[in-house]
């Protein structure tokens, strides 16, 4: 097995089954986006996993109707940082400290790119870096997912205010960027699920200089 | 092997030795871009493979000097799409069409979905969609590489107009989003090689609803 069989063998799935993705598939999947690249190294989200069927229910309704978000064995949505105060920035470094080990005082130059690189941005700036980190994770996620066998869907297509509103997001200072359902393909009701993959040859996106 | 060990192998590595990565490997790479999940399909970015030294050096210039990208085996540049005409759109859904062995007129409701959600959609909207996209395909990636034992670092650091320039991105409607650098770490040089990773546990990341 390796990672072109993997992202061959998946797909976007519209339809899922009544199947339950096993916990310690789902620990890996979680540990797969936990061990992300993020820039700075600040992980700037948190992945909201929604197990409430009512909630689903709702946030089905914000989302065209589309139905991986009642059918899918987890919903996971990526709830994205949309402020970087100095407070988050220091317990970071704090962090960091502990881990490697160092004084405070030696992550001063770091302090300040972080500061210097963050500092200015508007909210809405932030949100944009913050989902590029998310969006880093997607992708992670889906190529841990399909290595398991585990189809995926990465869902853009709903209303992020309503999301917001429903999983109670702004107060926490945190947006809906995107969402991903995990879980087991439909191949008799899902209409994607035979269908051959469509990707342009790599000459039209390759370009050497 | 499995994707954890692949993902704690790997960090954003700043220093790397002069050793080519295999054409082979680079070909698995860029299958595993071009296999990437897209937005509605459309595959918006290309892949610019940078290998010329001299145009290296001036990107250095635009990226704070970071020396990964004089130093690494490849650099690959992320060029997003900044428009999305209905040109581009027919274009893709004859591809589809062929693909899928359909009748292009069974695929207008798909046509009026993709122009529906892109058609109102400023330059920079389009940037940050397609932008988002390429995130995807750099977080697999990034996976692809240390599946192979291969180094890798995403570097957003860097000036956008200025690197649109030196890579003629404006005319083409393409605009550096981000960038990828691989090959092999140079573990005396690279302050970081041996650093212990810095991550949040999952608890701090996780919420369950």
């Amino acid at each position: 097995m390796n990672i072109i069989e993997d992202l061959n063998w998946r797909y976007a799935t519209k339809r899922y089954i009544n199947k339950e993705v096993p916990a310690a598939q789902i620990d890996t999947l979680l540990e797969s986006i936990r061990l992300s690249a993020t820039s700075l190294g600040l992980q700037p989200f948190e992945i909201y996993d929604i197990r409430s069927s009512e909630l689903r229910v709702k946030m089905r309704e914000a989302a065209y109707n589309q139905p991986q978000l009642t059918e899918a064995s987890h919903v996971f949505v990526f709830a994205v940082w949309t402020e970087v105060t100095e407070a988050m920035v220091d317990s970071y470094l704090q962090f960091v400290a502990e881990v490697r080990n160092r004084e405070i005082s030696q992550l001063d130059g770091f302090r300040k790119s972080i500061l210097g690189f963050l500092g200015g941005k508007s909210a809405e700036e932030i949100i944009k870096w913050s989902s590029n980190q998310a969006y880093i994770a997607l992708g992670k996620a889906m190529v841990s997912a399909a290595q398991m066998r585990i189809d995926s869907t990465p869902m853009e297509g709903f209303n992020r205010q309503v999301m917001d509103e429903l999983l109670g997001l702004r107060d926490k200072k945190l947006h809906a960027s995107v969402i991903l359902t995990v879980g087991y393909r439909d191949t008799e009701n899902d209409p994607i699920a035979n269908a051959q993959k469509v990707r342009k040859p790599i000459h039209q996106i390759h370009r050497i200089i």
